[in-house]
């Protein structure tokens, strides 16, 4: 494997320290890797100190390991989360940490013959509840980013590519313009700029329509859009995904009827799902179907009740630097920034927290302990925002954003 | 690098699974590793699984992020442990978990040009006296081994070999032995009927003479010599060292009068002492020098008041598979199990814990943070017990076992 440019991993630390969760002097840093992911690591590592860090505190994870446990381990340890796990991240949020999150491809080459249920089931489900729960009530300033590794190359181009990798995510990520994070600013203010004026029309619901795909998504009263930046509840802004393209909020959980169907593969435990296809019935997954990896979609579908109810629902247009790659990624974190997409599982809590009364499931928000997003966007899919008058009003059009203030 | 032989990797791994940690089914295995290691991390967990393990929990530390926070961390954040690393080894301990932990270089090259007293303070104090706390007190099944890397074979060969690194490291390990178990048993019934003699013998004193070495260290009336096998509270065997060549014993704290020079180099912290020179009056280190390295001694020596007492003595013989290398390893678990050692740092509490009455430092066992082995022995040094009635009986002669029953 080609070494990575120290040039470019230096921009990208800086990036992600500064742009991503805008480190604080004297804040907690976690580190969330894989062994592959090393040379950035430790790159965020020296920025982070550099930036003031006071401590950075990295969790390696080997898929290998995970495999290990999916294939030998007793049945009720599958789903078992080491409580250390557990109190390390109830840290973070208590301090106010920030957490750096990478990713790469799916690591489905490891996980080849592994059964679907069993891998499935080998998910920490505290570990991903006390997350869900930092993020949610906003304790951590977090950013996801991802790494090009050779394994992901592979799963990406269909060769060993890693520079031509490196090249599609250094342009999504505008790590080659003079100055990265000035460059993002102006690009978070433009979704910024989309995000408030969705919340300002206050749409009652938004239809999708397009090649295997008739479905209509209601929506929260008085639910904002959110884009790019966030804010913790200490008031610190952060991003939390890098590349962010896309202007998102949380739909109302009985509220989708129609189906929907992936216009992309997702990524999900380790396997790829590719045509997904969902029928929805007052908010509810009533059918579940996929040409792949159908096992561990059903897997995930059975997590809760709320698996079963949206989330999320997120609008990118052509002009996404993701999608301009024209590489599919296979990985969310980027797919899901090329197109628009659609979540089932845990709802976003701080797109309603301003709203007073009711309690977040009585507002119409989901709860779950999963969060999985799949991709619907593609230049045949016509978006509509539907207005409180039943008045149909075009979202995107050929893949290009049509809503002007 | 050469990828490691998968047959020799699962002998290697099957062997620290049985014959190291004893695994027992139904018990957690947890495995600290750097990075490097993990061709042979994934070999143990998978043989783990097959041994009826629970959970294999596998923490990655990675040199260079160390690195990060010895170069730019704040001061007061060097000697921090983060809360989860002391958590999560209480639950070992609690639970009578096993432990593996693999070492491989002192990774001298990554620490280059960091300062040593700051190296020497970026240490997790309250991890090493949990860790001290549960071997000390039989809570865990623990194994010391080692993983050969390039990096490694650069500091013990002067070259990256790895393959001529694996080989003296898996004679030494007895890997290729028909079935390395049972030659390990044999092994340590030898090494089991060595220290039952000594202790039987009562000896009152070891005295050292060789270059720059005149030293006698007084023993504690009724303490144990101990070879390979120990055994846990809950009365589960298991080998703490793989290799291991010794017996050893926890000398008196306030008794050890004279000079000592090492004869091997040790690494400590990342970096290399070499040319170690102690003197002591009444079990006290009056003095300490090193041609290389003496910054990193004397901030461990000043760890605390015990660290400057003796906490081990230990006899090792030619019949030594590591000494039959003639490979200098430069990492201290084979390199004391090519030579006699002393320890300064924490004594052995379960060498006397079947004395009763006094409490273990009114015995004469040392208490510390720290427990640092040096290599003393070589054809050169003569080694003599003392008996209580002042006449001296040969240990070692030209690096030969003397004492016969």
């Amino acid at each position: 494997m080609t070494p990575p440019d120290a040039a470019l991993l230096r921009a990208y630390a800086q990036l992600v320290v500064r742009a991503g969760v805008n480190l604080d002097a004297g804040q907690e840093l976690l580190i969330e890797a894989q062994l592959d992911h090393a040379p950035l690591v430790r790159a965020i590592a020296e920025e982070a100190y550099a930036a003031g860090a006071r401590y950075v505190d990295v969790r390696y994870s080997d898929a290998y390991i995970r495999r290990a446990l999916a294939m030998g381990g007793p049945a009720d340890s599958l789903g078992w989360t080491p409580p250390w796990m557990v109190a390390r991240l109830e840290r973070a949020a208590e301090k106010g940490a920030a957490v750096v999150g990478i990713s790469d491809s799916s690591y489905s080459d490891v996980f080849e013959g592994v059964d679907g249920q069993r891998l499935g089931a080998a998910r920490m489900r505290d570990f991903e509840r006390t997350w869900l729960r930092a993020v949610t009530e906003g304790e951590v300033a977090w950013s996801l980013i991802a790494f090009p590794t050779e394994r992901w190359a592979r799963e990406a181009l269909g060769e060993p590519d890693v520079d031509r990798l490196w090249d599609a995510v250094a342009h999504a990520l505008r790590l080659r313009e003079a100055d990265p994070a000035a460059a993002w600013e102006a690009r978070l203010d433009e979704l910024d700029a989309r995000a408030t004026l969705m919340t300002e029309r206050g749409f009652r619901a938004v239809r999708y329509r397009g090649p295997g795909t008739d479905l209509e998504v209601g929506l929260i009263e008085g639910a904002r859009w959110i884009a790019g930046r966030e804010t913790t509840k200490r008031g610190r802004d952060f991003v939390a995904n890098l590349p962010t393209e896309e202007v998102f909020t949380t739909p109302h959980r009985l509220r989708a009827d129609g189906t929907v169907r992936s216009s992309l593969p997702l990524s999900l435990r380790g396997k790829v799902i590719e045509g997904l296809e969902l029928r929805f019935i007052a908010g509810e997954i009533v059918d579940a179907r996929a040409e792949r990896g159908a096992d561990v979609l059903q897997a995930e579908l059975a997590t809760d009740d709320g698996a079963r109810h949206l989330g999320e629902i997120a609008l990118v247009d052509d002009s996404s630097r993701v999608g301009e790659t024209g590489v599919v990624f296979r990985n969310t974190l980027f797919d899901e920034n090329a197109a628009s997409h659609i979540a089932f599982g845990s709802g976003i809590g701080w797109a309603v927290d301003h709203l007073e009364g009711d309690s977040q499931e009585e507002l119409g928000v989901n709860e779950s302990a999963t969060h999985v997003d799949f991709m619907v966007g593609s230049p045949e899919l016509e978006i509509d925002a539907i207005e409180v008058s039943g008045a149909a009003v075009p979202l995107l059009r050929g893949g290009r954003w049509q809503l002007r203030g």
